[in-house]
């Protein structure tokens, strides 16, 4: 399923022997158009890797007819070398397609996405001959679909896969990401496909909207990755031209289902925290109140001991530059009101925090605006995999 | 030693009640002259606990006989109680000294300073009763000095003092600190007292000064304060006037060793980081770099490890705001040089990360400024404490 979901979609996949968990490490992802519209939003971190600085060139006249993505390896801070690497991997792809399947393709076609550590060269060769060998594995079905999202993973102790439909058209996805999540954008690895009729400017817009309001809504762990890539490829292969914003309205949802699939497969986590933020005076400021809450160790660590400990919710709430008055606002920690207008109401002891879905509601009481900030807590087990795990 | 080291200074110290530690939680400071000059530097955190709010209005002449100090409760989110609670603890310091010792003393001569959980009232009853035992306890000997050090501790595992002597002046300082270590300023309460000759302003600039280049470097957690506040008493009582410039660099090296004992005392830390900054366009920018790499869970999980992840150290510089090429950068991990010009260079398995103190060099070519900035590894043992530690 995932990427081969739409029509006008092929995946293939290869254990290029790149990671060190073995299985699939790299695979390709073709759009058989009929169009190839191409939207991509990046990591703003200004460490990025090469696959990053490619594929911000390549996506540059919003058209891509393939995207090659591997994992075991970043390929950032690999110096000129690693430059080279992404720029041969995106020429070979176009070659061997050009050679194999008959393409009109040329490199500045193919996006390149990499992750894994940080700083270790990629082997060239093997990247380069599972190239070819994905390429010849190329399929619609879907199986194909799921080993490609199985090839991007890292940490991650689940394929994240999304499929929806609508009178018609789909759109399908894969996302890989487990640390590292933080807005700018999630940390993460998504190919999104569709086979609906939209213009290369709509799927843009509709791609950077979304995004907006979920993957970068979620924000795991504070840290930005250099590898972060949300690619959405659209082939119009159904024939069917939806609204533009029944459009927006299917990708937002997509965007919002990977988006909690990355939060509940975050590295360590035992909570999945929602911090919903309402009455404020603009989105922008809960957004900003909710990421200085979501970036609190002491307040991660105490959902992670089971202690409703608001008096670190409010310490946080302090330190983000929006307009509200601390004292005036209420917080609610799993529906029970624990403070009222900066002061203590219901008591501690009757908030449960035993399951893992976690809800904190902030009440600004500074106007009618509101957001939501996802993210986890802070456990033994993230600082365990954080510290062995050299990625 | 600490508070009563220099002339001039006494201190006097109860076990109230207050912290469930047990032993001495309430102390009182006083300044008996001949000079009362004083100086105060307050978190910036928008969410300001009382003893905060009330003490800068009281700091605003620059004068200050006495300060009264407890553990056992932060004072912040209690409501109009507890700032009257506050009120009423400069008073009844300003009338029990007005009437055992017949000081010419009013509450706004007296700063508050409280510490431990928020948004639990303290007991009225106790913390009132306390000022007065501890004023009766009130000495000039070391011993009262230890003591009223002892009092603000809180999950601090030792006693924080400094003492220093120059020509015939002295300074003597404490300092509590343990978790919320972060900049603005770095989550503590810190009393410094001096018997030097130095005028109102010059202390104040002095104080400005130094805590800008020590205690606001020290970022042990990324966790902002409600009760943060470094005060400086000066009661002129040696009879000499230091220059200017010799009395900033004594009050300098009085906070950076302060700065530094909070930073070996963080809660459940197992390395002393320092990040140095070299090669920056400007201070700030160095601080800015420094500050980006200390607020990275991913780069201080490595370090609890032992793994020399300079790729975290890289990703984490891409996110702040100062001026430098990443690929242009230098990183060494204790002595060991792991990237030049952002490309790998020597191999980790160079880098012994076994001592407790660490030292990060990051070079940014990019100027002659530089800055560091002091953090922690990020461990089990800061996550057992900061989940079973309501504070």
């Amino acid at each position: 399923m995932s990427v081969t979901y739409p029509k006008g979609f092929r995946a293939g996949s290869v254990a290029a022997g790149l990671a060190a968990r073995g299985g699939v490490d790299l695979t390709v992802v073709v759009n058989d158009g009929p169009t190839f519209d191409a939207a991509a939003v990046f990591t703003s971190n200004r460490a990025k890797a090469h696959p990053i600085r490619w594929s911000m060139a390549a996506i540059d006249d919003r058209q891509a007819k393939a995207i090659v993505l591997n994992s075991g390896g970043a390929n950032c801070f690999t110096g000129p070398e690693g430059f080279a690497l992404t720029h041969r991997s995106a020429e070979h792809t176009a070659e061997t397609l050009s050679v194999v399947e008959g393409f009109d393709v040329s490199a500045s076609d193919v996006l390149v996405c990499s992750t894994g550590l940080i700083g270790e060269p990629l082997p060239a060769g093997a990247v380069i001959q599972g190239i070819e060998v994905a390429i010849s594995h190329l399929d619609d079905s879907p199986e194909a679909g799921k080993q490609s999202a199985q090839a991007i993973m890292t940490t991650d102790t689940v394929v994240k896969t999304v499929e929806k439909e609508r009178d018609g058209w789909r759109i399908g996805a894969m996302a890989k990401g487990a640390g590292m999540l933080a807005p700018g954008l999630a940390t993460m690895l998504v190919v999104i496909t569709t086979d609906a009729k939209v213009d290369g400017d709509t799927a843009d817009a509709a791609l950077r909207a979304a995004t907006a309001a979920s993957v970068d809504r979620l924000d795991s762990d504070g840290c930005m990755s250099t590898n972060d890539q949300v690619t959405l490829m659209v082939s119009g292969a159904s024939g069917v031209a939806p609204e533009s914003s029944t459009f927006e309205d299917l990708l937002l949802e997509v965007c919002v289902d990977l988006a909690q699939q990355l939060q509940r497969d975050a590295e360590g986590a035992s909570h999945d925290i929602t911090i919903e933020v309402i009455g404020a005076a603009s989105e922008a400021d809960a957004v900003a109140v909710g990421r200085a809450v979501a970036r609190s160790n002491l307040f991660k660590a105490a959902i992670f001991g089971g202690d409703p400990n608001w008096g670190r919710i409010l310490a946080a709430m302090g330190t983000a530059e929006a307009d509200f008055v601390v004292d005036a606002t209420d917080v609610s920690i799993n529906g029970v009101r624990v403070a009222s207008a900066g002061m203590p109401d219901q008591p501690r002891s009757a908030v449960d925090l035993s399951p893992r879905e976690t809800h904190i509601l902030i009440d600004l009481k500074a106007g009618g605006h509101s957001a939501s900030i996802w993210t986890n807590d802070l456990t033994h087990d993230y600082v365990h995999e954080n510290s062995a795990y050299s990625s």
